[in-house]
């Protein structure tokens, strides 16, 4: 993995490029006293950005061009030129690349157009135009790009419209861009909001130098603090991750947008530069495997390169939440939560110190500290300072509404932040706020990070945390409002569970098919079931005790002839006997195997807010673990219980999967509206669950099912 | 469903409410003089926002307040007061609410704090309110809430900071939110960015009037065009839903930010206000049924608020997208594909047509009119207007970069969007651009969108397109980078499959184990095989021209004794005759039958720019149809293997699931980097993938595998 990047022919990584970013002499083939046209337009942006190096027009029609006197041809230039930018009709470049390698310039850029992004000709004149630079030793950028600015020194090789409408702001973001426009309106959005810059590069082409060479000398450059890339695809898997670890070397984060994630995207970047766009899931795993953060938007872009810009990056994944609103408060809870970051809570008697200073104020985390801080200005910066000093967290995030835009209030705000900060120098401070321009830009200035939106300052403190290993993902969401967990709840006084007969009884007056069964009080019974039912046969401990008879050893499956069923029968009794010695056995339960189908979860949970909710899911794997579950209001309409089914991603398993049958999806609609319709009627059902309902080609059957009741104040009902 | 929803005492949905939104009176009772003062700031908003109605000082310390007539009681006052205020401290509520029946007002604001927030005694407190004011008809807002504003008239009667900060403008969208300041905080981001508000009202402990009474009224407001709401829980599920099915039949859309949608998130929310929370996937149910748009973030929140308040609603989730960068374009269509919008194709003749006007562009969808549309400039007008006629899509996105920043060369392109706007009424035109305030506003004016993120445009779209159909979603991400998917691609010569014995063969000797097998060339040589390695076994037909061996019954398990072996034989050499008749049968393999453990999936794949990938993941459904696979480069570390995993969901089936052992991590370890080994150490190899390999507690076994070959000029490499 570590052998050097060297394809016969091609330069080594970021070779000779310091002459592209930093040419001592820049000549402008092609250039034009016309400050619109793209011969024209680096010019006048160099005049107006100040720019203090030596630049040479070329052009054999003017004496002088936007006020600097033009040379007839690159040869008559005396002083020293490292670099050539070409910004010639496509049929004029090939002689003025000669020119200028004859003149001994290192480092090319070609603005033109109409080459291999056009056709196999323009592909042979481009191999032609490397070819020519390869041999003479000259790095090459282009053709078919946008050029490059080195926002620092004003030196804007470009003729992107972007400068017309914002002023870049020299920093310490880089830009390497395979889509030029896309970089440069990248490096608008982020100059409004305070973004700066050193380096943007657009390599259009690639027939030369690529995006890996470019990330490679960003890693080597010392007024490059964060490398931002746009990449649709790359030539050389191996250059790419070359440089990415050049670049985690020297300790540059390197954030990436990646475009073509989509199918249709990466149909899209074939047609755009015939780039190969690759499974979005192998660039997934080689950017991660690279360090590489991974954006999925602009606007993710420009957040976590700004966020990185500032400089500062946590210990560790925890984060203390601080606010005077209690819903903003739990608005970044939720989005902190969702981040992946440890949202653990205050320490007990930091907690206690909190209440003592206001007692109405949340203390656990996020701290509330309720609209008291309004009156009692000192009470922000105490209640701050207890949650980094006792709560010890690697990041805080404090929401300060809109205080800043009045100047006076936020000045005793502004300095209890300072102080606090000061004290604690190793931790990351995060305000979520609106904010006038002013004071955005000297709290940043100050190490703080802003953001108005929770989500983005969530998101951003994730980004700065990349490489602490990540807080263990909850339960699915789905899981929680199973009826099974409800069934944890029997115990505490408020429901109670029917026995297996009982919960049968009800549902299949309900209209809910089951499997055969028979229940037999005693070993012959359960044979005589079983000669009745036909084999195989399952054997079920029956007990209004005991209602997860799996995991108590109380059934048997699978059972094919009489001798089976008579042991599986001593072995449940025995098993239940060891397991739950108090618990009223009244026999067994002797039902039909059903093999193959799908089989699929259909339950009703009464929700204390909204009443009874019909869930349905496919069993096992796909609700445990994917929370691949589906919840309605109940009753429901036909139609609506079809939605629901049909909406979880496991539906492809009921409709003919891998060629087998579909199962009948219209007895599975029935039985979920009747499920539905059961607990919609009588309000004493607190939940029940079908768990399998096995759904077959031709009508499932319910093979396990388990109902709880409210208990009224009289006891139990039923 | 439809019953009215009526709780005893409860007054009926909405009922009353126009005296709170529109009193022809209003009371102050602690009415102070200080503009900074919460009795204070009602009176100074109220007059610096020009508010025209009747305003009633209720302060027995002063003669005036803020320049307005003040009384000592609100007995005192003759005219009509539909709406008091109370600003007291707590202890002097309650007779203050006595005054207000009294003087017979018609409903009550409480800002007032220290209620059923803080304790059983201020509860009990607030209920007594309650009951005063409900014995009395006179329906109650708070206590502890921010009030209200109509920002149309200018009645602000709220202490909220944030119109020291922020002018509201004058609008359609109305706000009802569970926590004052997340309220106040969104409408002062919302104003910002130019949205407009009708009526924002925070229901604070909603001992009366609730976010579900907020929401009915603001559904017959003919000033509210849309609603959007905060909520952390409710009261009364039926309530709420009541409201949304108000909204729904007023066709006005509703917006809700469900705060506490995570498990710490949910927790706050009761530490907060003793709202149940609920579970979120029942809160999204509920939701989704009363065709609530259900947000994420304070963004999203302003997002589907500002695309929904333009009034312009999509007839379908078709989407084009044209634009002058490819890179943009791209991106954009990412962001479309991902929000589940329609990027369907041009026609084939519109693509001619667009192909006519500039050979350059891409013409299927997104349209890149590439750099020429700022050479002539009426190519975009021209291009759009093809896009939406032949194109006929429902929506479209429009790139504009930041043109808008350059007035003079903007103004045409203006022309041209609003031309084609007026020809095509019907559709939604979307502007991804960064643009000066003035133009954006101009542009809304006229009823374009207007997003600087593409991300964010594509999700307004999507909002605005709720209730259409989605487009079914694509293969999951990982499955088409499986190896199995690269065995199609034998077929086209660049590859050639090992049959199953040289598969095993390659993989065994790079370390990965096997179960047992013998090969069996006559049927006598099976039933020896199978005694040999003891029953349960496996039959399988040899062949190198049949891969897919299941598909043609050429397999056959749990063979329990020698006359199934026989039995099974004569089957598979049966069906592989009639399936595959021209197939080379060597056999057929005899393999011992593994049962229970964990079937997985071991892969590598050469991918063309990053070279050898390693794919891991858990056989079935978790792979076909949730996707859960992880990829490496290789070669990889065993730590690398081991990190890999652990990172896919299904990594709890193999850590002791459900009280089964935990499989043998350290030899799955050890395979996968075998594995990806083999593959880095020969790149003839194009793809290798073991399935299943069937993990177990003491080290499991390959049972089926296959190696594809790159095959050379000189015919297949073995």
């Amino acid at each position: 993995m570590n052998r050097p990047v060297m394809v016969p022919g091609e330069p080594a990584l970021g070779a000779g490029l310091d002459f592209l970013f930093r040419p001592s002499g820049v000549a402008i083939v092609g250039a034009s006293n016309d400050p619109n046209r793209i011969g024209g337009r680096p010019i006048a942006f160099m005049r107006r950005g100040g720019y203090a190096g030596r630049v040479f027009p070329v052009n054999p029609g003017h004496a002088e061009v936007q006020g600097l006197p033009a040379y007839a041809s690159i040869l008559d230039v005396r002083d020293n030129i490292d670099l050539a930018v070409i910004a010639l009709p496509a049929a004029l470049v090939s002689e003025a690349v000669d020119q200028c390698i004859a003149r001994g310039i290192k480092a090319l850029t070609i603005f033109t157009s109409g080459f291999a992004e056009i056709d196999a000709e323009g592909a042979a004149a481009q191999d032609r135009i490397r070819n020519q630079c390869r041999s003479a030793g000259v790095r090459l950028l282009g053709p078919n790009c946008l050029g490059l600015m080195n926002v620092r020194t004003g030196m804007f090789l470009t003729f992107s419209t972007v400068l017309d409408a914002v002023t870049l702001i020299p920093g310490s973001v880089s830009m390497a861009s395979q889509s030029g426009a896309f970089g440069a309106y990248f490096c608008g959005l982020a100059a409004q909001r305070g973004i700066g810059f050193s380096q943007y590069v657009a390599t259009g082409n690639e027939s030369d130098v690529d995006t890996a060479d470019c990330i490679a000398w960003l890693a080597g450059d010392p007024q490059t603090r964060v490398i931002a890339a746009y990449i649709e695809g790359c030539r050389s898997g191996d250059r790419l991750r070359e440089a990415l670890r050049l670049a985690k070397d020297a300790g540059k984060p390197v954030v990436i947008y990646k475009a073509g994630s989509s199918a249709i995207g990466a149909a899209a970047v074939n047609s755009h530069t015939g780039s190969l766009a690759g499974s979005d899931a192998i660039w997934d795993a080689i950017l991660e495997a690279g360090g590489v953060h991974r954006v999925r938007s602009i606007q993710a872009l420009q957040d976590t390169v700004y966020a990185l810009s500032l400089g500062v990056r946590p210990k560790g994944r925890s984060v203390g939440i601080i606010s005077g609103s209690g819903g903003v408060g739990i608005s970044l809870a939720d989005a902190v939560s969702d981040a992946g970051l440890d949202l653990r809570p205050m320490p007990p008697e930091a907690q206690a110190d909190i209440k003592a200073m206001n007692p109405f104020a949340s203390a656990m985390n996020p701290i509330d500290t309720t609209a008291q801080v309004l009156n009692d200005l000192t009470l922000f910066g105490r209640m701050l300072k207890i949650m980094l000093r006792d709560g010890g967290y690697d990041s805080v995030i404090v929401f300060l509404m809109q205080y800043a835009y009045d100047e006076k209030f936020f000045a005793s705000w502004k300095k209890a932040l300072l102080e606090v900060k000061q004290e604690f120098p190793d931790r990351l401070f995060v305000l979520c706020m609106a904010a006038p321009e002013k004071v955005a830009r000297e709290l940043e200035a100050e190490g703080f990070i802003l953001f108005d939106d929770p989500g983005r300052a969530a998101s951003a403190i994730a980004a700065l945390a990349k490489g602490h290993p990540p807080v263990v993902a909850c339960q699915p969401a789905g899981a929680a409002a199973s009826p099974a967990a409800a069934h944890a709840n029997a115990k505490d006084g408020a429901v109670t569970a029917l026995d297996e007969i009982e919960s049968r009884r009800l549902l299949e007056a309900a209209g809910v098919p089951f499997a055969p069964q028979v229940v037999a009080s005693d070993m012959v019974g359960a044979v005589n079931g079983a000669e009745t039912l036909g084999y195989p046969v399952v054997l079920k401990i029956l007990s209004p005790d005991i209602a997860h008879k799996s995991d108590v050893g109380g059934v048997k499956i699978n059972l094919g002839n009489a001798a089976e069923v008579r042991a599986a029968w001593t072995a449940i009794m025995a098993a239940a006997a060891s397991a739950a010695p108090h618990a009223v056995i009244q026999g067994a339960v002797v039902a039909k195997m059903i093999s193959g189908g799908v089989e699929t979860i259909i339950g009703v949970h009464r929700d204390p807010t909204f009443g009874p909710m019909v869930m349905f899911g496919i069993g096992g794997v796909a609700v445990e673990l994917y929370g691949d579950v589906a919840f309605r209001p109940a009753p429901l309409t036909p139609a609506d219980a079809e939605k629901m089914i049909r909406s979880i991603k496991g539906f492809a398993l009921l409709s003919g999967f891998r060629g087998k049958p579909a199962v009948n999806l219209a007895q599975l609609v029935d039985v979920v509206v009747s499920v539905g319709r059961l607990a919609a009627a009588d309000d004493r059902i607190a939940s029940a669950e079908i768990n399998p309902f096995i759904a077959l080609p031709d009508g499932g059957v319910a093979v396990d099912a388990l109902v709880l009741k409210q208990r009224t104040a009289q006891g139990p009902t039923q």
